[in-house]
């Protein structure tokens, strides 16, 4: 039996987000499925790293499945993206170890949220980036994402619900830079609550705004208050990255 | 009377091109001039810089107008902007010369191409780029693009019909460069025939493919046959860079 780890990129516009879900509701991983069963001729059930909610994009989720078939890994690829939808392409197919899991074998994720805040709006980005007409000041966001360096209880950046289980998270790194006239939020850590990173960003979003000051991220974080946050910044400015190992 | 200049950038995908039409058919000056018409309370008529086909974009349309208003340039960008549909954004509004006319005054134009040609396709351009799978040999395409530069009758790289005007234009520069994973190709003349620079394009992609050789182009050039060329390259990777005056 084969252990087959992929790299796929998606544009989760039209997505019901990651996650398999009832018959009839269109997520990304029932397309991979879906296709790969066609493909090899076998029932195909995959495991992601994780899921990306509704609209969510991504440049390198990771999944990985068991498989009899005995096709070369880049006749694979080829015959994927020939079959997956155009807003979903495999990058790589590789062979994986084989104990090798793409979610419980995670230990970190990168995800990058996209901004457009240029004097007028970029139209070609309008689905891909989150459009703020008015100013930011960036230098005060990257200051008060400071705050949220290192391992702290980010019970403030969650969703509301869910289940009791620990928010204690570890974030390493939170870079701001500027590519194709876009603002460019990178953050890394070893794992991520529910809309995590889309609260993080729409507090940001607050502090470049003036509506908050840097040190409020500090007092929001150890409020544990969801409400003290920001709004949850939208779901078409947000990308999973890459997933470590 | 002011006469107003505007450089437009739209995403053509969802439009029948550039040039107004008979009611109900929507085209990015019909909704320009809807658009200003409503700001400015005013019956406004704009002329572009030329047309662009169906499903074309443009980072840099030029077009102008003559108004009675007096609101301010940069007022009017953001209320433009506002009442725009975000597939089309002014970039600038500035005060014209009293005689400026965006068409007759153009003395060049520059048309950027852009082509997939990763291993695997790449999502977030599947409406932005030609997808082509099999490898490039863009050194080929460069060679062969030499052929077209300086003053030729492009009979042969224009579509075929219209009206019988000369088919001479003069080709300053055709570059060729990566961008984001992309093969670009930049074109620059003094004016460019109908569907000249897809069918161009096109031309050289044959090349690329192996299926032409370079010295094929420069005998399509003199056969001045429509039929010789290649075919006419997607809309969907076709952008009006600039216009120069």
């Amino acid at each position: 039996m084969r252990n087959i780890k992929l790299i796929i990129e998606y544009d989760g516009s039209k997505y019901k987000g990651w996650q398999r879900q009832k018959k009839g509701t269109t997520t990304i991983q029932a397309k991979v499925e879906e296709t790969l069963t066609k493909l090899l001729k076998e029932e195909i059930e995959i495991d992601g790293s994780g899921r990306t909610d509704s609209g969510v994009h991504a440049y390198g989720q990771i999944a990985n499945f068991k498989t009899e078939s005995t096709m070369d890994t880049s006749v694979m690829t080829d015959k994927l993206n020939n079959m997956l939808p155009n807003d979903i392409s495999v990058k790589r197919v590789m062979e994986a170890s084989k104990n090798f899991h793409a979610r419980y074998d995670a230990t970190g994720k990168e995800y990058v949220y996209k901004i457009d805040n240029s004097e007028t709006p970029n139209v070609f980005m309008r689905k891909y980036a989150l459009r703020i007409d008015q100013k930011l000041n960036v230098e005060a966001m990257n200051y008060a994402s400071r705050y949220l360096i290192g391992e702290h209880d980010f019970k403030a950046f969650k969703a509301s619900g869910g289940k009791k289980k620990s928010t204690v998270r570890r974030i390493d790194q939170i870079e701001f830079y500027e590519k194709n006239g876009l603002i460019n939020i990178r953050i890394r850590g070893n794992g991520f609550l529910h809309h995590m990173v889309r609260i993080i960003v729409g507090t940001l979003v607050e502090v470049g705004l003036n509506n908050m000051k840097p040190e409020d991220v500090k007092i929001i974080l150890e409020s544990k208050d969801r409400e003290n946050a920001g709004r949850t910044a939208d779901a078409r400015g947000l990308y999973l990255n890459f997933v470590q190992y």
